[in-house]
């Protein structure tokens, strides 16, 4: 027996999953409400099934999957609560986003009196991360249904933890990567105001190998990414800050470095771009390598 | 032909550096002009001379290594500047601490009056390492001469750069080495909050598994090194900071985490040291693995 997901809204990550929910043999519902005509061109490209209202989409749903920017987490909970409620069969609402711990505890006190099932949900893998398939880790009261979808496409892995530990683990992942390879990037920008790359270098292949392998894979990785994390890192700063004062303004001065970064790149790239590719041994922008 | 070396002041890593500098054949020197009596039973114990002032230092000196706490650097080339000034033979200066590029320059242009060679010199290995041999990494106009010193035990290395080469080095390598540690410290610890430390494992295991090896080793490693890091990272964070201030947020930030952990460490070790080394598979202090 089929099942019938919702995907609110369906944008590059939520098109992902979907996709392969439909390939799975689901049937992928959206909604069109509020949405542009671009929204629905790729809806109909994608082959999912619009419908015309919230209302309609929860009655028709087993599964209702948030996936949208993380700044509108927490509003769509709030738009979808008054439809959840007076739904008769309440499909599990995954919320899917990067957001805190916090903000997921949020989204479930908003759709509590709805009486539907919440699971916190976090997606690895897929378009950003140039790895095919999708794991989602789910936690919270919801959880436990969410296996279900894996027989249709998604790695599922269920968490014990309650609502926040999915989030917690996204961000907390998010923060390793991201934090290494921008503390990495501080450090070659340092050794190379110092004039001091090509023995740094050498210290690192002979002491720490994998940590000099580790850089000179993601630094480079990160220049056209370099945009994008930088919300993420905000996102992470208050996340952390809220609990761990130092982390947090670890997280907001990476976020500084990955925004001027992306400032260098989108200028052309020939400044501490420029650096930490001849560090990396990668391609500097707009020369022959 | 033997050479003489002037170690001011000698610690643990003067002392570490002298002894294997006399098993190499040199003559080992040190003043006794300011230290106390315990220092002068150290000195007496390494088979170290000691001669009674500085001009008596200056005057059968080759070489003259100051090997102090960071923070001396600048006093000790200005009490020697002056004897330094006056001798007929100048010996080279070396500047072996882990001092700032910018407080490097500026004991070279103390020195420069003097006219002796001034070298910018940055310890690696030694006694707070726990691997055996020293590593002298030298720049700047004195840095040639520093290849002799090879000959009588610690390996040398000349680097091109100008003063503040060296210790740029030493600070970066520093910094990419106790940061990551520290990185990884702060994310374990919000894995441990949110409730998911078994899924970032997990996840750092498949998709990292050098990250985590690095974690593994070196989270547990710094417990007891972090009372001295902490001073370690300020001296970082204001080398950095006064370049690239988000950097220099970065290591201030690091710098509380580390006297943080000094302190639960000193308490007992059953706060954020235990979740740490319990995420690293370590021994939690007090009780049995």
């Amino acid at each position: 027996m089929s099942i019938t997901v919702a995907i609110v809204a369906p944008g590059e990550m939520g098109s992902a999953i979907g996709r392969e929910l439909r390939a799975g043999g689901a049937r992928v519902l959206t909604s069109l409400q509020g949405r542009s005509a671009a929204s629905a061109a790729r809806v109909q490209k994608e082959g999912f099934e619009a419908v015309a209202d919230d209302d309609a989409l929860v009655a028709q749903a087993d599964y209702l999957l948030s996936v949208v920017p993380p700044g509108s987490a927490v509003a769509l909970a709030e738009r979808f609560a008054p439809a959840l409620a007076r739904a008769a069969r309440k499909p599990v609402y995954a919320d899917c986003n990067a957001v805190s711990p916090g903000t997921a505890r949020e989204i479930g006190r908003i759709l509590a009196p709805s009486g539907c099932p919440f699971a916190d949900g976090a997606l690895f893998g897929g378009p950003t991360s140039g790895k095919p398939g999708i794991v989602l880790y789910a936690s919270g009261p919801g959880a436990a249904a969410m296996t279900r979808l894996a027989e249709f496409g998604p790695k599922v892995r269920v968490m014990e933890g309650p609502v926040g530990a999915a989030s917690g683990m996204k961000l907390s992942f998010a923060g390793i990567n991201k934090g290494f390879t921008a503390l990495g990037a501080f450090m070659i920008l340092a050794a190379t105001r110092a004039g001091c790359t090509a023995e740094v270098r050498q210290m690192l292949a002979d002491t720490q190998p994998a940590l000099l392998a580790y850089m000179e894979k993601f630094v480079p990785a990160m220049f056209p990414k370099a945009y994008r994390w930088e919300p993420e890192m905000r996102e992470i700063a208050a996340y952390l800050g809220s609990e761990d004062p130092p982390a947090g303004e670890v997280f907001t001065a990476i976020a500084r470095l990955y925004g001027r970064l992306a400032q260098d790149l989108a200028a052309g790239g020939q400044g501490e771009i420029a650096d930490l590719a001849r560090f990396c041994g990668a391609a500097v922008p707009g020369t022959a390598r």
